[in-house]
C-alpha cells in the first residue's frame, strides 16, 4: 500500500491528450485497496491531468485546438527554452488528480476518462499513481 | 468511515456557481472525522468544482461572464454535440477539490465557499464526497 | 500527523510566484511521515498554489505576463471590490495542489517546484500543510 506505481509512455505530438485510465485502474487492483483514493502526479512542468470524455475523441481535439488559441507560443515570452505556452497550459489544467476508490473501482462518471495531456512533445514521459486506503 | 456520500442537484442554467458548502460540511458531520482531508468529486465532463467567494455575488457572475468570453462555443469545433466550450471549461475548472478537515471542520478561508459549476444546464447533476481520516 | 501546519508569507506586487517547496518539505521532515500525501491549500479567493518549472524564473514571469493577457481587470466586472480578475485567476490555477509523500521526500520532478500564486497584492498571506500518511 505504500507503493507508488510508475508509469511511462511515450507521446508522439507537441499537443496531444492520451487516455491512461486503464492504467490507474490496474493501480487501483494491484493495490487491493477497496475504498480509498487515488492521486495521479505528472513530474513535468510542460505536461498534466486532466478528466474529461472518454466517448467521442473530437472532444479532445477541440479542448487542444482551442488551448493552443487562447496560449500561443508568443515571441515575447521570456524563457530561453522558448515553451512557455507549454508552461502555462501545465499550471491551466494541472499536474496532478485525484479520484475516489469505491469498492475497488474508480468512481469515475459514465463519460469520464483520465488523460495525460501532452503540451511540449513529443517526449518520453512519466506518471505516477499513489493510493491510499480509507 | 468507507462510505462515499453521494449528493444530487438541479441547475437551471447554462451556465452556472451553486455554493454546496454546506452539503460538504454535512457528509463531514455524518462522518464523524476530526481530522483528515474531504475530496469533493463531480462526476461529469461538462461541470466542475471550484472554491471562491462566498460573499459578494456578483464574483460568480464575473467568473462566468469572463469564462464565455475565453470559451465561446466555436462554430469550428468538431464535436458533434456542440459543446465543446463546456468541457474545455470542465477541464480547465476542474472535476474535484480536495480540502483539509481540522476538529470536525472545513479548513477554509473566512471568504471561501466550494462551488458545483454547471458549464451545461439546466441539467439533473450529481456530486460525491469522500473523506480520509489522517 | 493530525496536525496542519500553517504559514505565513508577504507578497509584494500585485501577481507574483513565490516558491515555498522548502516550507511544504519542512513540513513532511516534522511529521516523520515516510510515505502518504500532503496536500497544501491557500484559504484565499484571490489566490492560488500551483506546480511549475523551479530553475529559469522567467518562466513564472512568462506565466503572470500571459495571464494577465488573458484575464484582464475588466470595467464591466460588477463585484464591487474591482478584483474579479483575481478571483478568476484564482479558480483558474486552483487553491490547493496534491503531492505523493515517497520515502520521506515530495515526490516531484526534478524541475518541479510548488509556487504560492498572489494574483492580488501585496498582502500578507497564508497557506496550510497537510499530510495524510498511506
Amino acid at each position: 500500500m505504500a507503493n507508488v506505481e510508475k508509469f511511462e509512455i511515450q507521446t508522439t505530438a507537441r499537443n496531444q491528450m492520451i487516455d491512461i485510465t486503464k492504467y490507474v485502474e490496474m493501480a487501483v487492483k494491484k493495490s487491493g485497496v477497496k475504498n480509498g483514493i487515488c492521486v495521479i502526479h505528472i513530474p513535468h512542468t510542460t505536461a498534466g491531468v486532466t478528466i474529461n470524455e472518454n466517448a467521442d475523441l473530437d472532444v479532445c481535439d477541440d479542448i487542444i485546438f482551442h488551448l493552443n488559441t487562447l496560449i500561443p507560443n508568443l515571441k515575447t515570452f521570456k524563457h530561453f527554452e522558448r515553451n512557455s505556452d507549454s508552461h502555462l497550459k501545465s499550471s491551466i489544467i494541472g499536474c496532478s488528480q485525484t479520484v475516489i476508490i469505491e469498492n475497488g473501482e474508480l468512481l469515475l462518471g459514465r463519460w469520464q476518462g483520465i488523460y495525460f495531456c501532452e503540451f511540449d512533445g513529443e517526449r518520453h514521459r512519466k506518471f505516477f499513481v499513489k493510493i491510499i486506503e480509507g
